[in-house]
């Protein structure tokens, strides 16, 4: 069995990027550009918790690295590094490799280098744990709290897929093979909106990215803006491959489902033009969903009449079964 | 049963400190000082693997910050900030309560505050992932591939007492409450050698924390200098509460036992008297245990003698049983 030397060694260490020290000492080193803050974003991920241990072991290494870039995307922040913790049941070594390679293939098309970690057994299951490091010009970080009344509220991309592929996969919904083809990839591959959110940084007020599902994520912008919203039903991107799916798995998915990483943001009205270019320099579709208004909590419409919010209102780790 | 975001709310949230963005966005955010490398390192630590699950909390929470700490010490970084991810079972309130005074209150006397993280339910048992960021002068951190044959191999403090700790409560060598009482602080209670890693910036060349076992941890400096060293078994710093111990239990303890967190680190002749006024300055014993030279492995000396290295050869987290 290959040491935990070894392992690393093998699959995870890269030579160090100019003006770094990577994996292989106490620490790993990076020099901050002058004039910008630092962001950082941590996540741990549980074999059985967030990933089914069946999962394609590359589609995990980049997921793992994919919700962490999201939220850096999320504060507008550009990808410096990152660090990785792999607890592991045993060494498994194609699967390492297959994780490694999933997780270096996005960690390089983002130029967010592995720069350190820590491997150890675990006595059940996979854990993960993903630390990422960006930065933003100061001043400029999107924050869940800088929304102003009457900013319009946009979404990045489409609403849906994922939560519609777990739900299939999970076999909570009735099987069926196509819509899966047509939604896995959202869930397990999800597209961290990097560029977007470079471009966003200073021209965007609050934003975040959709992990736990619209209305409570939406709800964590009102809460830190102290205000509340008008969303509007009939504005969202429901994503195509939702069609002929029952009207409450619909509203499900979009109003509650998790995973998407996609962008939910905030702007001044007199940005709407400058967004659309943004959106079109990055060739990712955003949609006008609604408006911050004094209050709190969310009034939803669909053509203009009230329409009832559901009961589930996102994923928390904790108090889900 | 509380929600995962009133936790993070009630035990871990402070206020933001001056200049950085804490708990509560999609990224934390903080401000490196000019000319200064930004210092990281993460540990994972699982249940049943890295501590018994009876630990007093409180030291849990102290250990998972101290072993972080005790890598930026051994770059002789200055703490800047940290983030936390945590895994548990069950939310059991007391047990999160004294987990998160034991860290805040490590957080705080290092000024190296919680600015992020995550928290999860596991299936089984806690998970605790770590990530600690520091700053030192570009140039002056204390890399292991930077002795040079002919330094001093000095070690802090002493050597051997968390082993014999962990072999009491283990129950690998016999009952003996006295000792469990002499030594148990320091496999519960590390204290990061900070003060002493920032004053050797700049002045000493190779360093680390030995957390895997003397022998083990200075042959990753050895590897990475591309040198061999003679140590002296007769000059090691053994600890007064190892007295007693048949020699084989105190040579494993002092050779291969980890959890040490002592700092062992190298530096030319001509520092002596500087290495001496830091540790009177920091009021840590210093004791030099040989040198470098030219070649590979470790010869080990007592009074004169060759004596024979231990089979054991410290921790490997995936290879020991």
């Amino acid at each position: 069995m290959a040491s935990e030397f070894d392992l690393i060694a093998r699959y995870f260490t890269q030579p160090s990027p100019p003006g770094m020290l990577g994996v292989g000492d106490d620490c790993a080193l990076f020099t901050p550009e002058a004039g910008r803050q630092i962001a950082t974003s941590t996540d741990l991920l549980l074999q059985g918790r967030h990933f089914f241990p069946d999962v394609d072991p590359r589609a995990l290494g980049h997921k793992s690295l994919a919700v962490n870039l999201s939220d850096l995307a999320a504060m507008g922040a550009t990808p410096v590094a990152c660090v990785l913790g792999l607890g592991l049941a045993q060494v498994d070594e194609p699967w390492v490799g297959a994780f490694a390679e999933g997780f270096l293939a996005l960690s390089d098309r983002y130029a967010c280098p592995l720069i350190g970690g820590d491997t150890t057994r675990s006595s059940e299951g996979a854990v993960i744990s993903v630390t990422v490091f960006g930065s933003v010009v100061a001043g400029q970080a999107l924050r869940r709290g800088a929304g102003q009344a009457g900013d319009d509220i946009w979404i990045s991309g489409t609403l849906g897929r994922a939560d519609i592929a777990y739900r299939l996969l999970a076999g909570l919904i009735p099987h069926d093979a196509a819509r899966l083809a047509a939604t896995r990839g959202a869930l397990e591959w999800p597209e961290p909106r990097i560029a977007l959110g470079q471009a966003l940084a200073g021209v965007a007020r609050a934003a975040l990215d959709i992990s736990d599902g619209l209305l409570q994520d939406l709800g964590h912008i009102l809460k830190a803006s102290g205000l509340g919203a008008d969303l509007q039903y009939d504005a969202l991107p429901i994503d195509p491959a939702l069609q002929g799916l029952p009207a409450d798995s619909v509203s499900h998915a979009v109003l509650a489902g998790g995973d998407v990483y996609e962008l939910c943001f905030t702007a001044c009205r007199s940005r709407r033009d400058a967004i659309m270019a943004i959106g079109q320099a990055c060739a990712v579709p955003l949609t006008r969903v609604g408006a911050l208004r004094p209050g709190s909590g969310i009034s939803l419409t669909e053509s203009g009449a009230p329409r009832a919010l559901p009961r589930v209102q996102g994923f928390d780790h904790f108090t889900e079964s």
